[in-house]
């Protein structure tokens, strides 16, 4: 038996077809979503968006569906009959306004023209005003949920982009019978049966043991926002993980090949379903997702408010347990920058002697170095920080340059640091009784750079294990619809048969560990002395910027 | 009338031919030092050097007398005996060994392979023990020099060369009849008379109000010091700058090519001599000497013992003026590491492309910026920090990157740091009542670069002049030789008439001024925080990397 996974990225969606018997990847197919992401100008007229807008047309995951699932099936020349069920995993929060059939507003002709019409992409960052005044509001009264996001919402978030409707476009907001993640709205496509699954509506919507925040609390953001859960929402009834949201429906099983009626999962969000995908469904395994930015993924069997995380959610990762998230908001992109910013012609050059790309070259020549060698320490926060201190106006920082100093030390330093910036968030669980036991990571960056896995396992003084799948959200998902399909009764029981692992596991280093203690500590100081208030430069130097910019 | 002023470096000597009427240039000639800087073996033999030795050989210093003053008087083509002076300087503290006729240690056949017969050039750090000892004894005896000096005697400094040739080869100091700096050696061979400057003698040599540190100070130092003044010095008569020397002898006239009996004046420092080749003979005017470093040169009326100089010497720059020394231990090199070491490839090309050096091409791009844009602060820190922290070991910061953080504005970031650097110097002297009214400049770096003559003006709020002489201190050494001569009866007189200035004045714009105060307000705090012991982060990476290293 098989089931199918679909990851819906930004840029595109990945179908992979699974062996339910031991998670084995049959074959995979992407398919780009014809408009990308519209922030520059609504397609459908030339319209320009202001700055800061990230649109998506939903026509393109249904389009995903109907190209990438018949490809699997018919690369892998299996029988369709032998697929049991579909999983689906989404970036979040990427909400959209639809009608009480779940048509979308974007789809009607007087709205092809309206911006607020369309999904607003996760990383739409122009309901930044009401994100603040959501913020405020809740500080203000007091909210006690507030401090289960760490003390802060996103202008990402699903009610920052809902009250920009209502506070920029009241006429559209009239017109919306339905604000639903886009996770939600491909399920309702496949099924008929609309559900709003508990992982975004947790960490994206302020839901908390089963609550939107109270009504006066929604009044006094925006009087018309009052009945907001009532009017846009309506339930109050999250599906859970794992469970079968409904059955794939006759006419979208002929589009996509599949025979009709077999389990689709609830949704799930990308970073969170790779949680299973490398076994992790058991408390005290840290998942993170590396990329540009990583994502912390753990589960823990108490509740607990950790100093600045991104949130927690009861079965939010996990059935049962309570999910937690957390974040670094530059990685990869910070050690990118540095490559195509930073370093001279000589080691472009040197690089392609070798035959290597300069990252490649760069790790190899840092590798060469005893720890600590280098003198340097920096601050992680070339893309400011968000665990754990929420705060996107702090910036980079680097101590120790002298004329000796060469790329390779500093390119050292700049994985250290965000090693040691992980370690910060270990410490904040820990310092709440959440234990983190071991590190998994998932992504290209940690699969390519050995250095890297090193300097994590001894900066942290955990074990670094790596993903099995390259395809880890995908791989989940499908997890997720063997379980909907009922071919394992829980997630835990996929995991064990589906989940995957490399064989490497990476251990500190004693003598590492031991000068990695010895700069962390320098590391907490500075983190402490820049980022808690003590020297807000930081933030002045940002005004200065912004002042000298206007 | 002509006078000729002989510029004695570090790798070469140059000769100018100046008319005393009005300072012209009419020709120069360099003679590069063949034995150059003897840093890795002995010529001699081959003897191979320890780390941190650099010496000379002064048969190079003679050879540049013989070769450079026939080369400019044949290039002129005047009449030897209208010239009526020489005047010279030289780096410092670069002492030798003699017997008591002159002849250097290193001249004997007895001593050709041995190190410690030679010069000691300034940047000869193998004493740094003898150094260490020197500021302890000082600092436990409660010497009140010691405060003169900034409250460090340095490795590169005069006594520390000579303590360390009594504790390393006891043999060899016991040949030595006179322990002399090259700058007076060089004016005693020209002239037969043995003088010692006040210059390099109140600088170098711990001479205070006419005495050098008492004899139980040097007995403690080690027993067989307690003597040194007497048996390796000798005289207590320091000669004053401008003064006649002597004059120069038949044997020399006749290899130079100059008629015999003319002035020779009083040996001189480099950067010193500097001064009144740009005007600055009265109190209040601070020349700056720029290059890889910076050497900050000014005159004050009264005695103070100002932060973190380098030292305060009555008659020390201009007779009967105090002449304060402070210095920026990185400044031209901290630009040259970042070009060489860390501008991605893209830049090199743009340069090229627009017909540029890269520093041209980073200051014509970061000269596009208003003050403030970069979002950036530096500590320029890369080779520690001599004025006003006295420091070696604190190293460089930076602080603001995001990705966004493009090389034209770490090359601004820089040149600011070392024009906030400058101003922190500057308020040291001014919060003893030491004016400073106005900035001149010598040096390539500050004729290059045109945004860093304005930064520096912005940032300190001083009109900042330039040095009319691209050889300003060889044109100052053929001044002291006109009043030596006789041309004219003191410095100041030679001072108007011969002095150069270039005509443009760069004056604080206003509008800068008020975001370069508050910029600097965070400079100060970050300076204070890394520099004054409140994180000693900065120690502990080079403690870290020395360990490393080991």
């Amino acid at each position: 038996m098989y089931t199918i996974g679909i990851d819906f990225g930004t840029l595109s969606g990945r179908a992979v077809l699974i062996d339910t018997r031991d998670g084995r990847e049959i074959t995979s197919a992407v398919y780009d979503y014809p408009h990308g992401v519209i922030d520059d100008v609504l397609p459908a007229s030339g319209r320009k968006l202001p700055p800061d807008w990230a649109l998506q047309d939903p026509q393109d995951y249904i389009d995903v569906l109907t190209h990438t699932v018949p490809a699997v099936l018919r690369q892998s020349g299996i029988d369709p009959k032998e697929v049991v069920g579909i999983g689906t995993d989404f970036t979040a929060s990427s909400p959209m306004p639809v009608k009480q059939d779940g048509t979308p507003l974007s789809f009607l002709p007087e709205f092809r023209d309206e911006p607020h019409a369309y999904v607003k992409l996760w990383k739409h960052h122009a309901g930044q005003r009401q994100a603040d005044l959501i913020n405020e509001t809740a500080r203000k009264m007091g909210e006690t949920w507030l401090a289960r996001y760490g003390g802060k919402i996103s202008s990402e978030w699903f009610f920052s982009k809902l009250l920009q409707i209502l506070q920029e476009a009241p006429s559209v907001y009239r017109e919306i019978d339905q604000f639903i993640e886009a996770a939600d709205w491909i399920i309702w496509q496949m099924t008929g049966v609309e559900t709003r699954n508990t992982c975004t509506a947790g960490y994206k919507a302020m839901v908390q043991d089963g609550h939107f925040p109270s009504k006066a609390y929604f009044a006094a953001l925006d009087p018309a926002f009052a009945d907001v859960v009532e009017t846009k929402i309506g339930t109050t009834d999250f599906a859970q993980l794992g469970d079968k949201a409904g059955e794939l429906t006759p006419e979208m099983a002929a589009k996509m090949g599949l025979p009709a009626g077999i389990a689709v999962a609830v949704a799930n969000v990308d970073a969170h379903v790779a949680a299973p995908a490398v076994k992790a469904t058991e408390a005290g395994v840290m998942v993170m997702i590396m990329g540009t930015s990583t994502c912390h993924i753990m589960s823990g069997t108490q509740l607990q408010d950790v100093d600045g995380m991104c949130g927690v959610v009861k079965g939010g990762i996990i059935p049962g347990l309570y999910g937690y998230e957390a974040g670094q908001s530059g990685v990869g992109d910070i050690f990118a920058w540095f490559v195509d910013h930073a370093v001279p012609p000589e080691y472009h050059e040197a690089a392609q002697a070798a035959g290597l790309n300069l990252h490649e070259y760069l790790e190899r020549e840092s590798a060469k170095q005893a720890v600590g060698e280098h003198g340097l320490i920096a601050l992680d926060w070339w893309n400011g920080n968000r665990s754990t201190l929420v705060d996107a106006d702090l910036t980079g920082m680097m101590v120790g340059m002298t004329l000796a100093t060469r790329a390779p030390d500093i390119y050292r330093a700049l994985i250290e640091a965000t090693a040691f910036g992980t370690r910060v968030i270990i410490e904040a669980f820990e310092d709440r009784g959440v234990a983190v036991n071991e590190l998994v990571a998932a992504g290209g960056l940690p699969e390519k750079n050995a250095l890297l896995r090193q300097i994590y396992a001894d900066v942290t003084g955990r074990s670094f294990k790596l993903a099995g799948s390259a395809q880890a959200p995908a791989l989940g998902s499908a997890m997720h619809a063997a379980v909907a399909a009922g071919v394992y009764p829980n997630i835990q029981a996929a995991a064990e048969k589906m989940g995957k692992l490399k064989d490497e596991v990476v251990t500190p280093i004693p003598a590492n560990q031991k000068v990695y203690d010895q700069l962390y500590a320098d590391y907490k100081t500075l983190y402490d002395y820049f980022g808690r208030g003590a020297n807000d430069v930081m933030k002045r130097l940002k005004q200065i910027k912004r002042a000298a910019h206007a």
